[in-house]
């Protein structure tokens, strides 16, 4: 049976309620834990299921700020040093991953608090985190102001890669599946993938053909 | 055996290989069909992976339109009727949903090219896809140029929601996987989902627990 529900019914929900089902309809979701650490050396680790593609040339990442506390204090570290990390999830941390969307407060990291490892290397100033598998170091590139809602999209540039040699195809394709990244759903449902199929470049009067 | 690649690296990269590449990087993706019709009643479907959750109070969503000619073809219908419809993607349809990315010429409506079926209900002007199981009805609000790389972001106000009525749980979240709702990864991509599990509400010094 199908449901409609319109803009009125929208907002007569309950607060918890409409956040529930507003991040729902959004789809399955990017979701990575971001790296981050103050002038002091002080670090901060946070989850985002607002990650989304934004170019390949330059290669952009863009992230979705509100404005509440835990994610503030990722967003003054990386402006603060002009660089972060973006780490994929997979079924090993999700749960470490979840916790850090606890509200700790400034001074605590959320490394100590969940378990999970910092890794420095390649002279990247931002840890990574050493259970991720596919890691990635970001510069800051630029903040928009989303007026509409009081939100903050920062855009950066992807300067460090590291992923699994053996996910990676012939033409650039990197098969996530191998590389145990999870997706999510809503504010708190963590998924598994399988995939069914990937597709040919689509052309007008052209049927198109698995390149599995 | 971890790979790392650096920023050289992949500005070096053929151009194909290089999005391949860097579309991957973003993780398991969102992935709508976008409904718009001009005011001639002209309809164009067209298959998205950069939907986002921007709030939920009020309810906002965006996209992300680059400057190539099948997407200019939604925004400036969207822009012109200030409406457009945002509809999840099953396994039935991921084949009919990919063919939409093929350039076909203006005057050519999607909807017939891949024989999915336009469907107007509720007096709202642009057609939602019937094959869709979750369809949203969106409000153009605000569109932001993202001049770093010349694309745009379309923020829009969901303002009608129709979702098979088994789906909603009792705080509002909806299990995507009951109604049929797939996953992308890359370009091409599709993917099935399978749910590891749903966490409270993480709190410091709290230990999660499932609520499924």
């Amino acid at each position: 049976m199908q449901k409609h529900i319109s803009s009125a019914a929208i907002m007569a929900m309950e607060k918890q309620e409409r956040v529930h089902f507003i991040n729902s309809l959004g789809g399955f979701k990017s979701v990575a834990l971001v790296g981050t650490v103050d002038n002091e050396g002080k670090t901060n680790l946070a989850v985002f299921s607002s990650l989304i593609h934004i170019g390949a040339n330059p290669p952009l990442m863009a992230l979705i700020f509100r404005p509440s506390p835990p994610e503030r204090n990722t967003l003054n570290n990386l402006l603060e040093t002009g660089f972060y990390t973006l780490n994929h999830i997979n079924e090993t941390i999700y749960q470490q991953a979840h916790q850090t969307s606890a509200r700790y407060e400034k001074g605590v990291s959320e490394f100590d608090e969940t378990g999970l490892t910092p890794e420095y290397k390649n002279n990247f100033k931002v840890p990574f985190v050493k259970e991720s598998l596919v890691q990635i170091g970001m510069a800051f590139r630029e903040k928009i102001d989303i007026t509409v809602n009081n939100t903050i999209m920062i855009i950066g540039e992807i300067v460090q890669v590291y992923f699994p040699e053996n996910c990676l195809g012939n033409d650039g394709f990197i098969d996530l599946e191998k590389a145990d990244t999870i997706t999510c759903s809503g504010l708190d449902s963590y998924h598994t993938t399988k995939r069914l199929d990937r597709l040919s470049y689509a052309k007008p009067d052209k049927a198109l053909t698995s390149i599995l």
